[in-house]
């Protein structure tokens, strides 16, 4: 019986698919097999990106294929697990075989940093969308939740907040940066690095974690909800990069560190008394990290401004992308 | 920070979600934290649906979350994998309620019957899409294969066939069958029922399986080319209803039943020599198993109709719905 059109493209995934120890059995049945070590847990997220809502309409297809795996290794990176099988349900308007295989470049790129190997999936005719679940180990009872977060402890984050925000006002016109600055900003919006060596080198340090996938903000809401504590955030310390810092005026900057997603940065707390071995960690880390506040016992996050007063935040302007009634809160289910 | 209708929709998922001791940490976080039993491997499949592509526009809510579940566990079925959790990626045109509501009757009708747990996924804005991942377990090394079939082997398969591709065609007004037959065969299309007892069953006893999601045609040879072998069918074994058998004319009921998908029934192949033992078993299957063939050495399947000549199979006029480009090839990559 002859292939169609997107069984070949199932191949051509199929043919880049990593070889694991722990896969018994992987692309080409109705399920795949596999194997998780003694003493792991199993740590699962899947998350879906559709075309012109979770990333513009023109964005590279190797974009896209780097991103559908990355914010799931994000969320991997915020249990502090290691990475290990994906499963990809691809579907494309036409079974368009340039498309699929720039996906694969970006998918398989960033599949291979990590080791992660594809296990299975499906590539079928429809709206474009690709949906991804990671699967990674922890060790029992070492995860990184979002609940464990106590009056005291510093809030972190990694690397820059804004960036992929500022990215994605250059895409849409409502930013005029001009090359190499635009550049950088869409390659974060584009590329965004999942935090994997940071999450397990903070198993047994953090008390708490999330990636910052709808802004830090939101996603540090969580924790302080699940956690049933609140926090202040002084505005200063917010970490931006240079190119955020030169081409977006105050409170322009600010707001979009504060307010804009997409970044997948990681947001974490640590007990005063671990600060200092966080400390001695941060060498070894893939990213700088930075302590931006402290959790507070009174409910609600304070935003302190520069001058000691209360900040107020407009984060409304910038994100006419993802509006709040998206959808895009990760993990909520 | 005030909740999005999507993230109100999430709460609906989440509150419904069944507890299981081997999860850790279930809806919530950035992933969910899973136990797979000692000695057990996981078995995991992926599977979406596209409004207009794998169901019809106007399908019950209540039938897509029963489908999306039950299309995921057939692949579980025909593995001999005990199901235990799934994730789900829903997205909706809107924030609707009432359709999550009812989709969320659909879905958790099912899984509450195999005591399958929801550990975590996503709402989300976008084209009517649920993709679903089920995860079940097996004892290592006795899952059953698409490769194992062997020449002398029978080919099985459960329930009937046809019944779905006629329900297609009522839906769709290319067949005129009245109430209550042309409601007993929507139903079939719309509530697969996954064979996960049978599959069960069949651990030691069957040397190859896969469900019949894109007709029996093209399954079974799924098993022949990853067996590498061949096999012929007696088109008079073919199982169909008695609605089928009454309602649909030759050669037209036949054609259906070898080339229609989404019965979800199983196809499977047992050696000679546990064919009685399969008899055995068959009393406590929850549907009759049928023996419509054999594995032959010679490749290719040849389909010998009741005159004991080759038979020549028109199935290309019934299944507009799902052409053969359609991607709807299941678990090949």
């Amino acid at each position: 019986m002859a292939l169609s059109e997107f069984q070949l493209i199932d191949r051509v995934f199929a043919a880049r698919a990593a070889a694991r120890a722990d896969v018994s059995l992987g692309i080409g049945d109705d399920a795949a097999l596999l194997s998780v070590p003694a003493g792991m847990e199993l740590a699962v997220a899947i998350d879906g990106l559709h075309a012109g809502i979770h990333f513009p309409e023109d964005t590279d297809p190797k974009a896209i294929g780097h991103k559908a795996l990355a914010v799931n290794l994000s969320d991997l990176a915020a249990m502090g697990a290691d990475p290990a099988w994906a499963t990809l349900f691809l579907s494309l308007p036409h079974p368009d075989e340039t498309f699929a295989s720039h996906f694969a470049d970006g998918f398989f790129s960033l599949a291979e940093r990590f080791g992660v190997a594809l296990v299975g999936g499906d590539t079928v005719r429809g709206p474009l969308c690709a949906v991804v679940q990671a699967h990674g180990f922890v060790p029992a009872g070492e995860a990184l939740r979002r609940s464990g977060a106590r009056p005291g402890d510093g809030i972190y984050v990694t690397g820059t907040l804004g960036d992929a925000g500022a990215g994605l006002g250059v895409v849409q016109g409502r930013l005029d940066i001009a090359a190499p600055d635009g550049d950088f900003l869409r390659n974060r919006l584009d590329y965004p690095e999942a935090r994997l060596r940071t999450g397990r080198a903070l198993r047994g340090v953090a008390s708490a974690a999330i990636d910052v996938s709808d802004g830090i903000l939101s996603d540090l809401g969580h924790i302080l909800s699940q956690s049933g504590v609140g926090g202040r955030i002084e505005i200063g310390c917010l970490p931006r990069s240079e190119v955020l810092l030169r081409t977006l005026p105050e409170p322009d900057g600010i707001n979009l560190a504060l307010s804009a997603g997409d970044d997948y940065e990681l947001c974490f707390t640590v007990a005063a008394d671990h600060e200092p071995r966080l400390q001695s960690l941060a060498e070894g880390l893939e990213c700088p990290i930075t302590r931006i506040g402290r959790i507070e016992s009174e409910s609600g996050l304070r935003l302190i401004g520069p001058d000691g007063r209360i900040y107020a935040c407009d984060g409304s302007g910038y994100d006419h992308f993802k509006g709040t009634d998206n959808g895009r809160d990760d993990g909520d289910h």
